[in-house]
């Protein structure tokens, strides 16, 4: 029977969210700009699912922007900062394991002027505290480090990545597209300032997303998308009612519990096999990288006919061992024989 | 009865691109870039509708890129053009009477450094092509002047504009968020390099759109939005399959006739009062933009309780005379008379 376990990559739209979303697109179709009652009607519909998401990170809803998703936030929140720099230029500090949109951003970045600091994970897969001291320079003006790693499902410690931005008064950025919904995010106690989003991570829909930004007019942030003045200013473009309501209702909506059958199908087929689980102790629960010990375990894992990765879906058809998979110091022969199992994600609380 | 009159704003989505949609937002909601049979049946749908969209306007699918929307497809345009010149800047030429989303564009670009010309409409809005040409400077690198206008719904000779920007080796954009579907566009006879277009403007969702890139890659265009390879490696983010679905069977299914219905109410309506019909005789039959004579005659108008606009629905928040409507010589009190009145869009064969 040919199984989903690609949850990471994406997640269906959930009934609830799908329902949510209906009137929006037929009935109540109107550009929540228009000053009509139907546009105010929208406008309102887009306020209740901004008070949601912000709520869920303990932000204010203005501090909230939508995006069409979580690459577009972050390139919103790299180039929004680098922008305001652009004369002076100015050093970033990143990690060697982020989502390829990151990574890209920072390449086009030094393409122009900046300089960008990539920190290595250790063997544990975690970045560590005191390299990310000793990286700080008198012109850093961000540092961008993700929340769970979407290949290996490794937490970094962001709270301490926001202190030691907090300290030095340089503003923090987080990828939480891998994150966000399913692990407690308070965006004041881990001092974030600003952080990414995805729709279609947590059962809502694709082409939506947001970034948090930390009082988002004070900050400044240069515009990605310049356009007619809607979310503050700061992203143009007609505000998509749907999917932001149907994003509101994923966050309302989202999972407190696993689903049981789901995980002890994976487990009873892995138990049977011969693996390492990739990524250390600090992993979420949803996503497995496993390298199976031998072709012969491969062979045996495949005949489930599950639908898995190997890396992550924006690598998946590049045929050589990711850049995560590399970082972590796995060899091409140990890369080839690694697979990514997720799991329906749901919430887990600390 | 409340009627809606706003769809040069948003048009509702078609029963017939819901329908398209439904199955990829719950059934088939593998990532599009996933190496599975799952992933490679969304990325089959996409391909599909990216020919559908192709073939709409005389291109090829390979020079089709999907964006969040026109706003995106507009930034994606001018900066994309910019940023290949950041070193050593350039000169734009616009018109005063874009949508904002350009206009901001162009301002910021003014402010690292390039220069732009702003030309303006004759009395009857058209821009006129001798202006054009006497705005060309050696180092101008893009023309970007829209194809109809979203408040007056007037047409501007873009095939003219093509050709004089082919004539002098120079990249001319168009933005045709409000003529896509509603008119012919071959881009090869029209001589266009780069063209936006939107779903929601044509019974298609929100929040997707593209733009066309002749040669896409040969372009060379710099991404707004960097990624993991997605188009092309033109613009980042998980490919929204529905959306993309929707937008090519709103394409597919596009009216070629208009709503009698709705036609003969507005003008049953506005045949009982005094106004004239601002935008000359090029204007397209879905947009009425009409400056009654006297306030009396609006009071009339507004008993009849459609959801209309005063300019576009990017300024209705603004209690000013448009930026449009002001290039056209109205007058503050004018402008205050004067309505926006959009019917549903339907092909114009000519």
């Amino acid at each position: 029977m040919i199984k989903y376990f690609d949850y990471a990559a994406s997640t269906p739209v959930s009934a609830l969210v799908l329902d949510a979303m209906k009137s929006w697109q037929s009935e109540s179709y109107a550009n929540p700009s228009a000053a009509h009652s139907e546009g105010e009607k929208a406008a309102k519909a887009i306020q209740k699912a901004r008070e949601s998401i912000a709520d869920k990170i303990g932000a204010l809803p203005s501090e909230i922007v939508f995006t069409s998703g979580a690459s577009e936030s972050n390139n919103l929140a790299l180039k929004g900062v680098a922008f305001k720099h652009l004369e002076l230029k100015g050093h970033i500090i990143t990690s060697s394991i982020e989502h390829k949109c990151i990574l890209n951003t920072c390449a086009f970045l030094e393409s122009i002027g900046f300089s960008v600091t990539y920190l290595d994970p250790g063997s544990d897969g975690l970045i560590a505290s005191k390299e990310l001291i000793a990286a700080i320079k008198q012109n850093t003006i961000l540092i961008s480090i993700h929340h769970v790693n979407n290949e290996l499902g490794i937490i970094q410690p962001i709270e301490s990545f926001g202190e030691i931005a907090f300290k030095n008064n340089i503003l923090f950025h987080t990828d939480a597209a891998q994150s966000f919904c399913k692990l407690n995010i308070d965006v004041d106690d881990m001092d974030i300032d600003m952080l990414s989003l995805s729709g279609h991570k947590v059962y809502g829909p694709k082409g939506i997303g947001a970034l948090y930004i930390r009082d988002s007019r004070g900050l400044g942030l240069v515009p990605l998308i310049h356009g007619g003045g809607q979310e503050l200013g700061l992203r143009g473009g007609t505000s998509p009612t749907p999917l932001i309501v149907g994003l509101g209702e994923a966050v309302d909506s989202f999972p407190s519990e696993p689903n049981s059958n789901d995980y002890c199908m994976v487990m009873d087929s892995l138990n049977k096999l011969n693996f390492k689980r990739n990524g250390g102790s600090n992993v979420v629960p949803n996503i497995w990288s496993v390298t199976f010990e031998s072709d012969l375990d491969v062979e045996k894992f495949k005949v489930n006919n599950w639908l898995v990765s190997q890396g992550s879906a924006c690598n998946a058809m590049s045929n050589v061992a990711s850049h995560v998979l590399s970082a972590l110091g796995l060899e091409e022969a140990e890369a080839r024989r690694t697979y990514r199992i997720s799991l329906p994600p749901f919430y887990i609380s600390e």
